[in-house]
């Protein structure tokens, strides 16, 4: 199976691409920063009064619930019709759905009223949205009862988007068919907004090429995935790691992408 | 004397408890980071619509006044009631306490309402909150009439609750019994939020163990300090320590803990 | 020309002024490093029951739209009118100002309702304000008409104020003389919020001296750029340039950068 990740990370650098975020206080620095890194350009708005403006001119929209007040669910939902009437693609990202009910409803209603082109999440998230048994201690997924490809391909089926469930390995699926990606390293969870990063990356690479999101999601996850272990080699513990996250996706070789993706049919 | 500072980290490590933190803008990520690195999971939550629901499940509860508003203090105070109904234990950073009548009324109010495990602040938040004299630049303490021995006492006996008053030297109390601890080193104060950190140290050591909150804080301002002088090797400034504090947090050895605090009796 | 950037950092790092920042969620942690690191004392701070208290004792007040919200601009306007009051410098960054009306109404309202000492953006942000045609793309600067040069002077004269417009060279006017900056890095580029930590720091250069605000802007941008070509040697990627950043403020040398800066009048 080939995604064409190495095309895809070319186009994007080229087309710099701008990325609307909706996304939550914590780590609002760190995904502009990886938008940046990869190649594309990063906008951060949230007031009712600009988000429409603001998505309408996007080359893609990535909302996030991790730090969620009702202000930011308006501005959510502002943003999101605004892209959907512009044919810009939206990522969503329900952090902690499952954690709390304010999360899974909000979650819920966002996939309700907008059409979302791709949900990231991990297990214990999509299994919440997907109807299944999910455990969740804060926003980390403890356990849910089936393995991530059956959990990617039911939620997708359920949810009607792409969905991606990462985890040590990550699952995409539009419902039928399911890409199972290997890449990436345990240090990833060490530090926090690393999900949302990929949320973010997910982002880019559809806002450079939307045609296809279950390839553009799943290329998304194989340069995340690889820039984890680029950044592994010669940390020495998470606050190198994350230092190093960035310029492992700043310096990701095109050429060599297609090679070191670990994918398989899930 | 012994604070088991390596036995604590061990079981932190083990239990991986859940922290959840009500926390200034500027920090969140930091926090959040220190918390991960330590080996415990935070949380970031602060809509009224589900912070009881998360502090009910947490092992601590951490609230931080670094950037108010009048929102945030009122889910401070449901998660607040929320945790002491559960028996979750609470930390209470009041950052720049003495600095606005806002913040100082706010630290007060929080005081008021919810019984707090312990306060860990700089010494001019605390000795305002005792009801002493202080000097404050913004959030920076620069000068106090007493030494941190006795306002960590005096402190904790008007206060009711453990107090950590942090410095080149740190000293924690309960009101009758002074822990002083001396490790840490000076590139801490060139980093911000390096005390917004140490108050999330305290909350997932009181998570692991909240029976007897004075050792608990201890050992976690042991931790930190110990980490800050990993940190400090081989750092070329504020950027290079930040990043290393992380490495060092998820470094550090329980083995040689107790050989390396620089404990005493205050 | 000599703007004595070595004395101006020197007093700085002897007086410690402190400098509250009302700025975007995006940045906030960033620009706190970022000041801590050059010398200077950070405080956030934007509810409007404590704004006015702590911009008037201050040495420089900060206001950055990155991320508004009405309530935030409330809060602009309260702290930089008791700023205004008591005599304290204010810094404008007005990132975005081009790309949502809201944005650029927000930055005009401020700049009409307030006495701003010193505007710093991008060409695009400067030349929406200005008047001017400006292509923005989210809140970076495309293209603009006219040169870096003639803009700032341009835009100062317009506006009434100082007016720093950065680039690959800085140009910093007060509508008659324009300073040329040509110090710096292309990786600034690649990490967000170097823009708004240049903002800081031009206020940190006028809370230590606030008479001569071209002067004390300019030398700003010298010891930013400075430590933008300090942060690059070595770095490998925008990751460890930025943690490298932090480094290079700190470790500014005042006996040096008289020497070091490259500039010339506009």
């Amino acid at each position: 199976m080939t995604l064409d990740t190495g095309e895809r990370l070319r186009a994007l650098r080229v087309t710099r691409p701008l990325v609307h975020q909706i996304t939550n206080y914590v780590v609002m620095n760190e995904t502009a920063n990886a938008t940046l890194a990869l190649g594309a350009l990063p906008v951060m708005a949230h007031a009712p009064e600009e988000v429409e403006e603001m998505a309408a001119v996007a080359g893609a929209l990535v909302l996030n619930i991790g730090t969620l007040s009702e202000h930011w669910i308006r501005a959510m939902l502002l943003a999101g019709h605004s892209a959907n009437r512009a044919g810009v693609p939206i990522v969503l990202d329900p952090v902690g759905a499952g954690a709390t009910g304010y999360r899974t409803e909000t979650a819920r209603l966002l996939l309700d009223e907008l059409t979302i082109a791709v949900v990231r999440g991990n297990a214990a998230e999509v299994a919440t949205l997907a109807g299944g048994e999910a455990e969740i201690r804060g926003v980390e997924s403890v356990s849910t009862g089936v393995s991530g490809a059956g959990l990617a391909r039911t939620a997708a089926g359920a949810l009607g988007t792409v969905v991606a469930v990462t985890g040590p390995v990550d699952h995409v699926s539009d419902g039928q068919r399911v890409v199972a990606i290997a890449n990436g390293d345990p240090m990833l969870a060490f530090v926090t907004g690393t999900g949302c990063m990929a949320t973010a990356v997910t982002g880019c690479f559809l806002a450079a090429a939307s045609d296809e999101p279950l390839y553009a999601a799943a290329a998304a996850l194989v340069c995340f995935g690889v820039a984890g272990e680029d950044a592994a080699r010669g940390a020495s513990g998470p606050g190198s790691f994350h230092a190093g996250l960035y310029d492992a996706l700043y310096n990701l070789d095109p050429d060599g992408l297609d090679e070191r993706a670990r994918v398989s049919d899930g």
